[in-house]
């Protein structure tokens, strides 16, 4: 069983206008030492197989389901879990 | 200079519907051995100060603007990065 941690992101090129709302909205509070604000999404999967294919897989869901391939990019990491670890 | 990366996810006790529906569409295209799905929110915060006063900066942020604390949790990591390394 393994656990992948995927991170969607706006390729850099793209401008994301959530991101930039949020730092106009910190500079405007006071909080103006942020100086980037990144807004991505974040997704975690428990997968069954074995890991060649495990990263097969997600590589195909990702570009077919979780991110837009024409505006964002994705990265993703795998670690073993224990079944026991699963259950809890 | 520190890039704060924060997790903002569901606490486990709120339904999820879009995990459940990228399961369950998941399933129904053959992927059914994808056992758990979450899906989170990804901020990235460039922040400059001084380590303790932006931990504790971070913290006010998530609280009244990046998570929903009646339904989210939140969770961060502080890594120290170079002006250097940011003017890339």
């Amino acid at each position: 069983m393994f656990k992948a941690k995927i991170f969607v992101n706006y390729k850099p090129s793209v401008l994301d206008p959530k991101a930039e709302v949020i730092q106009n909205t910190l500079a405007r509070l006071g909080d103006d030492n942020v100086q980037h604000v990144l807004v991505g999404k974040y997704f975690e999967l428990l997968l069954s197989g074995d890991e060649a294919a495990v990263r097969a897989q997600i590589d195909r869901i990702c570009d077919t389901m979780l991110a837009n391939i024409n505006t964002e990019s994705y990265r993703f990491t795998l670690e073993p879990v224990s079944d026991a670890a699963v259950a809890e």
